[in-house]
């Protein structure tokens, strides 16, 4: 899809320009400690060799990398938080070894191939900004055949979970509607206008807003009521930007709690750095974003609702069928279609039903 | 200025495009009722007349200039709202008067030119949006010479305020800058950086976001404590873009409150409907966006603090000189340059300060 270049920087990078935003990256201790551990645990991969941090942003993972023992660091920013950057590294004397270049990774060009691509690139339920596809373009142009990813491979999971965010939202929805009734009264009354053709339009704008759209949630690990199932694995040393354009997927989950409400589906990520086939990693880094007690991170879970939800009871098989593109109107946010089969563990077999939702 | 229109799209059009924002302005009686007054009890300007609305929205102001007895409106609307307005403006059974033009009005061609431009073009503190351009752009290929303009005047005005949002604002910035310090702390100890020298960018970063950017309010008239002044005067049938690319004013104010505080200014506007000169309105209606207890728009009052607010009395005047350019990185959004004398009561001068704040 052909992006115009102004609208992605309006839409897109304008966040990304604040120190704000980096901050609240850089005070996310999971992702932090991950990135960090990647580094320091794996310094043969960085020792005398080249780095190319794609969206290095405040410069942190270009620094680390220097710290351990990078010859040279080409720390690509596209938005003005390049000068933050360069600062960064030269106050903490790193300026020999890191070079910070500003503008989009599609545009730059580099003196050499590199060693290492590193990058943050995820965003929520992993794909959304759809960052990945710099980093591919980054790969393909300047990572050495012998070349190290980090990180090197990502995953998307699924799980059934309970909620009580459903019944709030569906109740926002229906005030919304109220309001709207009052509304069509009130100009018919003051202002002679029949506004009621508008009425079904109305609602499908606002159900889009209020039960279609995936909404932010940190989940309490009790809230997954069924067993997670991977919906797609990446190799980032491999794929291609057709493989992420679209992502499909048939998932298998039993429930696992006692007699509960399927209210819905969490999505979330987690990624790895191993190294390569060739120069592995002497230590294995998971980041992982799934619900959890402590180690919760600014990217949370995707939470999709269902309108009603469904009573479901242990032993319930849930036979999913997954399919998410990217929104026509801007490339970096997604539409997912997902349907489902309730096997009941007495072998009965509900209704199936279909639904739309939008990550925004 | 030159603006990339996918990037004005991305940013400007695409909340109108949404009957929830739609809703929100024809809920605001005040508005609705000035405009219905407008029209209804200046019938004259409108029966058996050619009518342009620029920027039709729900189509609601074309659906009114044909119920006046209009014999056609052309109702120009940049977003897919057209298609609401369509609807909506056939199931009133006006579409044999109301023709809807889907376009920014800078592109549609019209066959003919109009007795009447009826537009609601005003933003915060009146030009944020710099929809009025697009008025003038229409005025000048589409209104008749003997056309009239609905509205047809406009005003900018401020006064001084006190208000307790500087204590929050100020507060509010002061726990940020609190939590930035942490942040340095714990990102020396934790992952071996020292971030102190972007100490100053985020603060001024947050500055500029908690201190110098203007504040949607809803004042009352209490919280006024001198008398208002006008910024701005805007002949609608004369004004060209230029006139407004900048506004340049001087003021004077006299504290009208016993011992108080000056916590900043407020800024609101009004809007005539008058007529023109040789065809003047029958009865003239104002719209007006002033503090008030009863008749508060969506709009408020825009609101520019001091920091620290400083104490005046009864009989003090204030000098003020007032500059607002549109900013560099959106032409519809604004940038004010404030500086103020004040001369006690007693003879006494204060020293004079100096503000920028930024219309977002
Ligand atoms: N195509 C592209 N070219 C250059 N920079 C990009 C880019 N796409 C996204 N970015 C930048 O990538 C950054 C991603 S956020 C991660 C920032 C930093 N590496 C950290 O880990 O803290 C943002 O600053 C964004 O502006
Ligand atoms: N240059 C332009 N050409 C066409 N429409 C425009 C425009 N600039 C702004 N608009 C539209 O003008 C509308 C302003 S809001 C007012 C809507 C309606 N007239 C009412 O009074 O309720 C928005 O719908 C916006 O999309």
């Amino acid at each position: 899809p052909t992006v115009d270049k102004g609208v992605d920087f309006a839409n897109y990078f304008c966040t990304y320009a604040f120190l704000y935003h980096q901050k609240e990256m850089l005070s996310d201790r999971v992702r932090m400690d991950a990135y960090f551990n990647a580094i320091f645990e794996n310094k043969h991969h960085f020792q005398g060799k080249t780095v190319l941090d794609v969206g290095t942003g405040s410069g942190i993972l270009a620094i680390w990398s220097a710290q351990a023992g990078a010859k040279k660091v080409y720390a690509v920013e596209a938005t003005k938080m390049s000068e933050h950057a360069r600062t960064l590294i030269k106050a903490n004397n790193l300026d020999h070894v890191v070079e910070v270049i500003e503008g989009s990774i599609e545009d730059v060009s580099l003196p050499e191939k590199v060693d290492v691509i590193i990058s943050e690139w995820m965003g929520y339920f992993l794909l959304r900004e759809s960052m990945f596809d710099s980093v591919i373009c980054a790969r393909d142009r300047w990572l050495k055949p012998t070349g190290v990813m980090y990180p090197s491979h990502a995953r998307m999971w699924m799980a059934p979970i309970r909620s009580s965010l459903g019944d709030q939202k569906r109740n926002d929805y229906e005030g919304s509607m109220d309001e709207w009734y009052r509304f069509v009264q009130d100009t018919k009354t003051s202002y002679g206008v029949n506004m009621s053709v508008l009425t079904k339009p109305f609602s499908e704008e606002q159900k889009k807003y209020y039960l279609q759209t995936s909404l932010w949630s940190n989940l309490h690990p009790h809230q997954v009521i069924g067993t997670a199932a991977i919906v797609k694995e990446i190799d980032c040393s491999t794929a291609t930007v057709n493989d992420v354009l679209e992502v499909r997927s048939n998932l298998l989950s039993s429930i696992t709690g006692e007699r509960t409400r399927l209210c819905g589906f969490g999505g979330w990520f987690d990624v790895h750095f191993r190294g390569s086939k060739v120069d592995p990693a002497q230590k294995e880094i998971e980041l992982t974003t799934a619900p959890s007690m402590d180690d919760s991170t600014h990217w949370g879970q995707q939470v999709f609702l269902l309108h009603p939800p469904i009573h479901v009871s242990e032993g319930d098989d849930l036979n999913v069928s997954f399919s998410m593109n990217r929104s026509k109107e801007n490339h970096r946010l997604m539409e997912i279609e997902l349907s489902c089969d309730i096997r009941q563990s007495s072998g009965n077999i509900l209704p199936p039903f279909s639904n739309r939702f939008y990550i925004e």
